[in-house]
């Protein structure tokens, strides 16, 4: 059997960059997981005794704490600095760059539109900046757009990893909705690449194999892509969820990974369907 | 023959008052025609002793210059007022606001982007002011965007007279081009509600006379609405048009007219359709 990965895949520059900086503050913590990647966060753990707090409580029990590439609420923030602590931040530039917008543009009087999901501990953080949360709004579709108080003035920002159309498509409505629309493009390119490149391997693929967190936003939209292309399609954490039958019949296998999976369980999972597959 | 007139037709809020400014105003000169429409400006000028002039020169030969619906260029407003004339500014409202928005974003480092005919003397007005020539486009159509130099920061104004849904098909087309677009909706509602009448009308209609000048940019977008309905379509400027073979087996007429065609004309035109279908 064939196995082929994506021209672009895995980590992006944020989750590179967040790593770096972990590796390099032994004796801290992340307040929430660093990224959506358990095995990541266990390797850090062993290997350069990074922990891992999940509420603000535990955070502020420590003295060094590293805020995740996804970033945190404001006010959160200020806490944590507030109580002298360590702060160093991790949060990618790409997460920064909206909450910035979203700040500035709310002081302005603009109603906020944040094109993402609000469960989403980047979107908690990005609204987080809002001055004024009852003019600031967080969508997934378009459709959600119609029973808004939107007044004269929008702002819109997307979620770093979501779909360019399905933002352009709210840009859209938005347009004759309001008087005045600023649209910011907040939308990771590496995203884009991991998924133009994925799409690509889809469609010259029998069965593909999408390794990444399972509460990963982005992977699950590679999934999502791989599923419109092909029936074959699984996303796996690490190689231990592959199973033989997968590939029986198969001929031409791609991989690709979310932006938060570590090189070394892609390698893993590449020698591990070589090993399953080998008979033939 | 059954005779029904849209909804909503003929002049909006800036051609009454234009006209309401003229008509107080004698022994003055339009500079360009006040309106797209002859028939009303030769009215005027019999009437109310309220001229035409189409060149600047010309203009500077008066001691009173009326500037029209349209706007006019931010160089010949200025020319005219350091010759000390007495401007009187019958621009519409909803054109000086992009002239303003133009203005202040190429201002602030903005690219204009201006959806609109270039040749149009509302668009030629609206794009002089903006201080960055070199940064200044004009587009129809969204396919033309591709070749633009935009930057990182686009601003983007429309004619008040394009159609809403090729103003949203260029604005989401810049979302993924730029870091910023803002977008102003500057098209005019009256024109939204004219077009909307218009295709309820033709929908119901097995022939349409839409009335309106023929250079008018509003008349020829209600004159191609219709052309979508039904095959039976004429666009004229006054009854003197109207030909009795257009009607022949023909049940229900539909009228509707241009934002800046007057009322006397529309009345006259239906006169003469109940004159020339009499005898059924």
């Amino acid at each position: 059997m064939k196995i082929e990965l994506a021209k672009s895949y895995g980590f992006c520059y944020g989750v590179k960059r967040a790593i770096d900086i972990a590796e390099k503050n032994p004796k801290s913590v992340t307040f929430g997981p660093l990224i959506h990647n358990k095995d990541e966060i266990n390797r850090l753990a062993n290997n350069h005794n990074v922990g891992l707090v999940e509420s603000l409580d535990e955070a502020l029990e420590h003295d060094t704490v590293i805020i995740r590439t996804h970033g945190i609420t404001k006010d959160r923030l200020q806490r944590l600095k507030a109580d002298g602590k360590k702060v160093i931040n991790a949060t990618c530039p790409y997460v920064t760059t909206p909450q910035q917008i979203v700040e500035k543009m709310s002081q302005e009087g603009y109603t906020i539109v944040i094109f993402g999901d609000e469960k989403h501990p980047e979107i908690q953080g990005v609204a987080s900046y809002s001055v004024a949360a009852e003019r600031t709004f967080t969508v997934l579709d378009k459709s959600e757009l119609s029973a808004l108080p939107l007044g004269a003035k929008v702002a819109l920002v997307a979620q770093t990893t979501r779909k360019p159309d399905a933002y352009q498509a709210i840009a859209a409505e938005l347009v004759v909705r309001v008087q005045e629309l600023r649209v910011f493009n907040t939308i990771c390119n590496a995203t884009f690449e991991n998924q133009e490149a994925t799409e690509e391997l889809a469609k010259k693929s029998d069965i593909m194999i999408i390794i990444g967190g399972k509460n990963s936003s982005n992977t699950k939209q590679l999934f999502s892509i791989c599923q419109n292309n092909l029936e074959s399609c699984y996303h796996i954490e690490n190689s231990s969820e592959l199973e033989a039958s997968w590939f029986a019949g198969k001929e031409n296998c791609g991989i690709t990974a979310g932006a938060s999976t570590p090189g070394w369980i892609i390698e893993d999972v590449t020698k591990k369907i070589k090993e399953l597959t080998l008979t033939r």
